[in-house]
């Protein structure tokens, strides 16, 4: 019977802390950039950890390290647990590590109890998560999903030296012979901070992740006519500025209004030209960012966010564009996943939630292929991409045995 | 009899057009930063028309060029004409240029006509009035005017090389011994392009400038807190483009409350940080520019403004941080000057519209000390520091002609 095991949270929490020290930053963060040298040293970490667990490690043509604890029958396809070691520049110490380290401390613990699965295990660590130093981010994910094509995203650029990924791969001695393209899980878990304020706000342990937000990424330029701020008359004037403050305050109606799923930012990259304080803003670039879990729902958005900036340029006398540069799809994941997590979480007696991913994630591409699965943990404040990021031990415990009950379940105990 | 004289405004259109040679730029304008290299050209040419006019040239510790034309009664002081020569970066031809080659044409003509006056006559070029180059700007006038204290204006660094100011007109060979706060003029007049679209409009060949608004300038900035703007919910946010959305809007509505005169506008200097799509803006820093030609309104504009960013800080849960950085008081000018240039376009049979100035300009800092007026020339579609600055030869004439008899009328001809 295992249905009284339980991780040892301190052993995670010291995976966690000590893979925290490659890259550690001055303010308590991480700074560890995807196939960076501090990339090779977690990568090298993990695997000798991997080892100690008597894992066998697989690493595919993107750099993903799988590995593996054989179950009882060879004919079923591993059971994936994982998320990601690369870092933000400056960032936490939680987001993508401790979904790996719980994989990791899901392992350990069968170890210590001697109990068999029957189909295998597998724990993951996906490459380039974040994005940050190769454009897009959830690039191998990606490729796994189908996204991506594979010889694109090899061929990506490191955004500081231009080196293609495949070649930074090679450089740091983590490319593999494995085409992920034709990897199989039977399913996959991926735990995380909620990088959000919901669970912590409400003191709740585990979010049970049902579903990911769908998003659009717009890039919108509005142009006017800059000039002197002083001999100007107000009326004629063309200010671009203006145009951009009448959007940004309409994308937050919009949000508000399809409430309480629905997020809308004009996002903090923002030019304003020419760049002075007595010339009146002649044009403006910014982003806008739409979340919602349903499709239909973001059409509304895309067409109420296409209709204000439309209404603005006319009125105050703008040149518009408006270009959607991204569609990523609501997620929704597995209803057995799903399922085998909140049992998991009622038979452990913790407190939980369902709850919707605002933010990517592997999983989500994951999911397009293999049934999937997402655990949240809180975080303080919901801070995360920041070196101030914090998680409580008790909670990460919580989740990862959450995450243990759910992967029996799935996998199955070889009686 | 002085009345049927005019000025000839074919040959003031060459000089401002030879001007406009040096540091010509590709599309059309000028380039002639405050004593670089081409601002050197720039007055060694202004000094040779002198030379050849007959005018006795003092340089003084300021770099100031004044031309002068004795008159009959060597105890009246002179009636100053005049502007600057340097241009903002990639600036247009006739800003500040028409106003000193105006002032030169008055002189040639005077010659062509053997017209002596009673009061001397001076042609002035004022240094530095952009502020691109060193700031602030109408700095030498500044001096002149008390606003300034000679050895702080002389100790002012180049934004390029660093260099003082004192020894770039050392450099340059306009470094003089006359100090300009001895300097006296019984009246000063400034031709000027209106920088604005109010001549233009409405075909008004002379705006007589009898005012000049006050303005007071302000740096603001915003905090809030950064989160991703997917897992961040709509509640709870504190989005500070949001504050700056909506301080941006409350300025524009502040001027058009005291309309037609007031002018609000935030400039085109915004910083929204961090800097990503996907993170919600965690601070701005933007500038605020006021104008009115009352003090009394731009106080009230002044409580409105930090009114509705107190309201805005709180509504938000912003940290505001407001600094007001300079009060320029409004300027009216002499009426005795200003009744002066109106006869004279009345006596011209010109059409002219009275007009108060939303921009700094020299003649602002002379007011203080001296009885002076200003000019405006319409320009096309009121555009000015722009490469594509444009005015029309026969309105430049016809103020060119209304400086004349304005002159005239103040210093008098020798029966």
């Amino acid at each position: 019977m295992t249905e009284h095991i339980r991780v040892d949270g301190e052993r995670l929490w010291r995976s966690i802390m000590e893979m925290a020290e490659i890259g550690a930053t001055a303010n308590g963060g991480s700074h560890r950039l995807t196939l960076s040298d501090e990339d090779k040293l977690a990568r090298d970490l993990f695997a000798g950890w991997c080892a100690d667990a008597g894992l066998a490690l697989t690493v595919d043509q993107m750099g993903d390290m799988f590995a593996r604890r054989d179950g009882s029958d060879a004919a079923r396809a591993p059971v994936g647990m994982g998320s990601h070691l690369d870092t933000q520049p400056y960032g936490g110490r939680f987001d993508g590590v401790f979904g790996v380290m719980a994989g990791l401390e899901v392992i350990r613990t069968l170890n210590d109890h001697g109990v068999m699965t029957v189909a295998a295990l597998e724990v993951v660590n996906w490459t380039n998560e974040e994005g940050a130093r190769f454009a897009p981010s959830m690039l191998a994910s990606g490729v796994y999903g189908g996204v991506f094509d594979l010889d694109w995203a090899q061929s990506r650029q490191a955004v500081d030296s231009g080196a293609a990924l495949i070649d930074e791969l090679k450089r740091i001695g983590y490319y593999g012979e494995a085409d992920l393209r034709a990897h199989e899980f039977s399913a996959f878990f991926e735990c995380h901070i909620e990088q959000g304020p919901i669970l912590d706000s409400a003191g709740i342990s585990v979010g049970v992740v049902n579903a990911a937000q769908g998003f659009r990424w717009y890039d919108i330029k509005l142009e006017g006519f800059a000039s002197h701020t002083g001999s100007t008359p107000m009326p004629g004037r063309r200010n671009a500025l203006l145009g951009l403050a009448r959007v940004a305050q309409a994308v937050d109606d919009i949000a508000h209004e399809y409430a309480p799923l629905a997020r809308g930012t004009v996002g903090s990259q923002v030019a304003v030209e020419p760049g002075s304080r007595n010339v009146i803003p002649g044009a403006v670039e910014f982003t806008v960012d739409l979340r919602h879990p349903s499709a239909a729902t973001l059409d509304a958005m895309d067409a109420a966010l296409r209709a204000v900036c439309a209404e603005t340029a006319a009125d105050i006398g703008l040149e518009l564009t408006l270009e959607q540069i991204s569609d990523t799809v609501p997620v929704a994941f597995d209803e057995g996943c799903v399922a085998a997590v909140k049992r998991a979480c009622e038979r452990l007696g913790v407190s939980h939630q369902t709850i919707t991913s605002g933010a990517g994630h592997d999983a989500c591409y994951i999911a397009k292929r293999t049934p999937a699965a997402m655990l949240f943990a809180p975080c303080k404040d919901g801070v995360s991409h920041h070196e101030s990021e914090s998680a409580e031990p008790e909670y990460l415990e919580a989740v990862c045995n959450a995450l243990l009950h759910a992967v029996l379940d799935i996998a199955g105990v070889k009686a």
